[in-house]
């Protein structure tokens, strides 16, 4: 049976009817490029096929999937915004193709097996929104053995951060105020700046250590209960001599195509495996795997930005130093679109907790 | 009495106690440096005077009196940034001189008659927020005859406007996105775009008019019954030809000194009978005047920016054309903090009208 649609996903919903979220994320040219690269990538594959978009939204991944061939595309989405996507399609000809599904996939009726997922469900550090549940709930409910799905993989990654820039902007300013000490502001200061988790964009140069990957995400096998919760622990040695300020998150996603696909007896590529339980692990540039959209530091920056947890003191670290902890993500009880983030790291023998809620 | 403290206003006060907020008023130095140089320059008036600081926030202003020499500074907020904003005092060792008071005007006491009041209360629009009335408050409750009031005066503007760039990006975009023509997205795009007045920074280059004066505000004769809403009819000719977008509102506010006190009869100086009634008005550049502090689109931008009204059809205007109308703005019925905007005008044979809400 599906869940019941709560105020908060009516809420989520609704948040997504206004167009100005739906010009940010189109004009984030890094994030629509890929899509559109992936799915003429993999023309030769949806020519003729039946694709789902789940959270379609204005629908344009819908229309480049007709424009690569798609013998119908069914657009998805429970937000208001599917009433405009369908005029769109309507205004473009489009409508024997592309059929604009206005509800949520667990209520929506699709009548046929599909050949395809495609969907753009990234949140915060990934997993915010909780979007992914709905593209495993279309693939449980429609999707062909042996069916694609565009992205294919997901990885969640961490890197423990020095941020002097910022830390000095927002706390250090109070220490003098046109010549004024207000030093006292200082406690409220770092309250108002680092309870909460930071969206912001950082550069490579912030980042102290190789990434540590959280979470690794096969699109095909991953399940609802997985989305629960993740943990991980870290082991990591800084790169340099600097102030720990906190840790950054960011994701890949990768664009795989029937090579990756699990093997009929549903294991996994010895790829995933050697991912499934973390680890540091270097970027893929082997491109026969596969396109990837990354919101790396080092990489080009999108809207998603960087995710930062900053604790309230810096550390200092030495070069080498081991910066070892744990992590734990959450959805949180009462909204399962939010997170809780469970931070625990020790470092030259101090040992420090941050509990964080993404809202 | 004093007026209940509403749920609104208690929502508005919380407000403030995010430090970002006064992170962001201060580093405004447009504002910080414009209210500095006004206390320096008085800093023969203030020397071993009272001073009460309506809306202290950091207490930053206190401190600039007492560091001008003020005999005692009232510091009040009704907002928990009171509490801070009396560590800082402490820790300045300026207890003896400033005093915290944390509370709305309506409500703490001060058992002497004050000399100078000092405020930062203008909101976008000017009006928005509605603190003017805590100055008019702490006047009527305590300021002596011949007192001084900083700011002494305030102006809001209006102009017509073209925003060509504007209207293209969140407009336009829609015709064209990565080929596909989503014309259809149009009409929402208007109404999320345009539906309420939008604070952004235009330059004077978008401006086709002599500015409008909507209300002239004598910060020693105001009355609460005055700030319910203010009335204007404009009479305006475009000084080049261009899409009239909307309306840009803007204010300055002025640092007057005992020459502009209004005389013991209670009659206003004749520059202020000039403009009580609006109409237009360039710009005081007498320094005897006192300082100014503008947020006009061709001076150095601040955190208020502009304020603009955009209307859902740009309407062709040719250079000379009369463009009028009339503009009321009237505090909200359901929480006097918001405003209601209502602009009807006249252009080329059309009428329009809109309706909008600051919130």
């Amino acid at each position: 049976d599906a869940p019941p649609c709560t105020d908060f996903d009516v809420a989520y919903f609704q948040s997504y009817s206004h167009l100005g979220i739906h010009e940010e994320m189109i004009k984030d040219h890094v994030r629509t490029d890929t899509y559109r690269n992936a799915i003429f990538k993999y023309k030769h594959l949806i020519a003729g096929k039946v694709v789902v978009d789940v959270g379609c939204g204005t629908g344009i991944l819908s229309i480049f999937c007709a424009q690569a061939g798609a013998k119908r595309v069914y657009a998805v989405d429970a937000s208001d915004i599917a009433v405009q996507a369908n005029e769109v399609i309507n205004a473009n000809n489009l409508s024997d193709t592309v059929k604009v599904l206005h509800g949520r996939v667990e209520d929506v009726e699709i009548d046929e097996e599909v050949d395809i997922i495609i969907s753009e469900w990234m949140g915060y550090m990934l997993l915010y929104e909780s979007m992914l549940g709905s593209v495993i709930t279309a693939r449980d409910r429609w999707l062909k053995p042996g069916g694609l799905i565009l992205p294919s993989h997901a990885t969640l990654y961490m890197a423990p951060v020095t941020n002097p820039d910022r830390y000095s902007q927002s706390i250090d300013f109070w220490r003098n105020v046109y010549g004024i000490d207000m030093s006292a502001m200082v406690p409220l200061a770092k309250q108002c700046a680092f309870e909460e988790p930071s969206v912001e964009t950082i550069s490579g140069e912030n980042v102290l250590t190789w990434p540590h990957v959280v979470k690794h995400v096969d699109c095909y096998t991953v399940t609802l209960t997985e989305l629960e919760t993740a943990e991980t622990k870290f082991r990591l040695h800084s790169m340099m001599r600097a102030p720990l300020h906190g840790f950054a998150f960011w994701f890949d996603v990768e664009f795989g195509g029937p090579a990756d696909l699990p093997t009929s007896n549903g294991d996994l590529s010895s790829d995933n495996n050697n991912c499934k339980n973390g680890g540091q692990r270097k970027r893929r540039t082997n491109p026969s795997e596969g396109l990837v959209l990354s919101t790396a530091p080092e990489d080009p920056p999108t809207h998603w930005q960087q995710t930062l947890i900053y604790f309230y003191e810096p550390i200092e670290v030495e070069q080498d130093q081991l910066i070892e902890g744990s992590v734990t993500l959450t959805q949180s009880k009462e909204n399962r679109r939010f997170m809780n983030i469970h931070l625990e790291y020790t470092s030259g023998g101090r040992t420090l907790v941050k509990e964080s809620v993404m809202r």
